[in-house]
């Protein structure tokens, strides 16, 4: 079995991180290795999303090892970058994570760890400059779907990471299985990284 | 302000309710009117969806009025459509919605109140035979990415959803409102409810 461990905070865009989470806990129906989905935030409380979602969490502390590990955006990044003991957490879980996925401005609080320097990445495409000011050692990439930089994938905004967990699906699991998710889900997959429609030019 | 109530059970499809969250959610960065999104459950207890993701909600017994009320699908909808308890508080709810919204199986649930009869509706492709067994008084479209009917908006699986919920902002707040939400969440948008590429032929 493998385990996809949730980082959750206030404020998250609920679609970052429940969009990977419809095809990772669905994978058990196609692939022949159980998923096991976890959310987690930093005191294991119920948390609340920008659109009001209240999802159950357990604390951090309480990780013991992950396989997946999906950081989502949301306007609650903007807080939890100048939050140390967030960064702290994160650095240790992403390091010793098998995968990490970001979604959104997930990928700047990924970038607060260090873990991204002269590594490529994306975020979202509204805020990029932002994105961009908050560490200027990352290799930016300002048109692209999604980038997969060794371990790390992270995404443009919102449903862009579903695009981009459905590759990793086939990066590790093969087409067949990422393309009967697609379908169980009736989603019109974006399979090149490189086509980014919300691209906003030079 | 208006209220968007979802319905949820154990073992909804994760994306059928939160896709349509994401979009409504947002509906106050940049539409005049707040958009008030609440979670509602039979009992009113912590809700679990067939992909692992627990939503803190309230029980049905608190709603005072519905201006638009979502039904989201799963594998529950198996279970729930035998539980007469639930049947006879949706008929209640959705008879004095403004607006009621399915996703995939979400209109076998919502056909069971009777209020389906007669009017056109669709749901998840994968299950078309199933859906249809179950009452031969819907005109069930086979083709069709949604359907919307009087006040009743039927979509088929999953993100199909999100291109329903995106029609239904547009019907009621316009075009530039639509857009501007799908833009903010990098989704493309399938505009079109007779372009439905998860149809499975005749």
């Amino acid at each position: 079995m493998s385990n996809f461990n949730v980082l959750l905070f206030e404020d998250f865009e609920t679609l970052d991180a429940l969009g990977p989470v419809e095809i990772i806990g669905n994978l058990s129906l196609f692939a022949d290795e159980r998923y096991d989905v976890e959310f987690y935030s930093e005191g294991g409380e119920i948390t609340e999303s920008s659109q009001g979602v209240k999802v159950d969490t357990q604390p951090i502390s309480q990780i013991k090892e992950t396989d997946i590990l999906l950081i989502p955006g949301g306007s609650g990044v903007r807080r939890e970058i100048d939050n140390p003991d967030m960064i702290s957490h994160l650095k240790e879980l992403a390091a010793e994570a098998g995968f990490v996925l970001t979604v959104c401005t997930g990928s700047v609080l990924l970038a607060k760890t260090g873990l991204l320097k002269d590594l490529k990445a994306t975020s979202n495409k509204m805020v990029f400059d932002w994105v961009v000011e908050q560490d200027r050692d990352v290799q930016w990439v300002p048109e692209a779907r999604w980038v997969k930089d060794g371990k790390f994938y992270t995404s443009s905004g919102v449903t862009a990471g579903m695009d981009m967990t459905l590759a990793f699906v086939r990066d590790n699991l093969g087409i067949k299985v990422a393309e009967e998710i697609a379908d169980y889900i009736e989603y019109v997959w974006n399979k090149d990284s490189s086509v980014d429609p919300f691209y906003r030019g030079p």
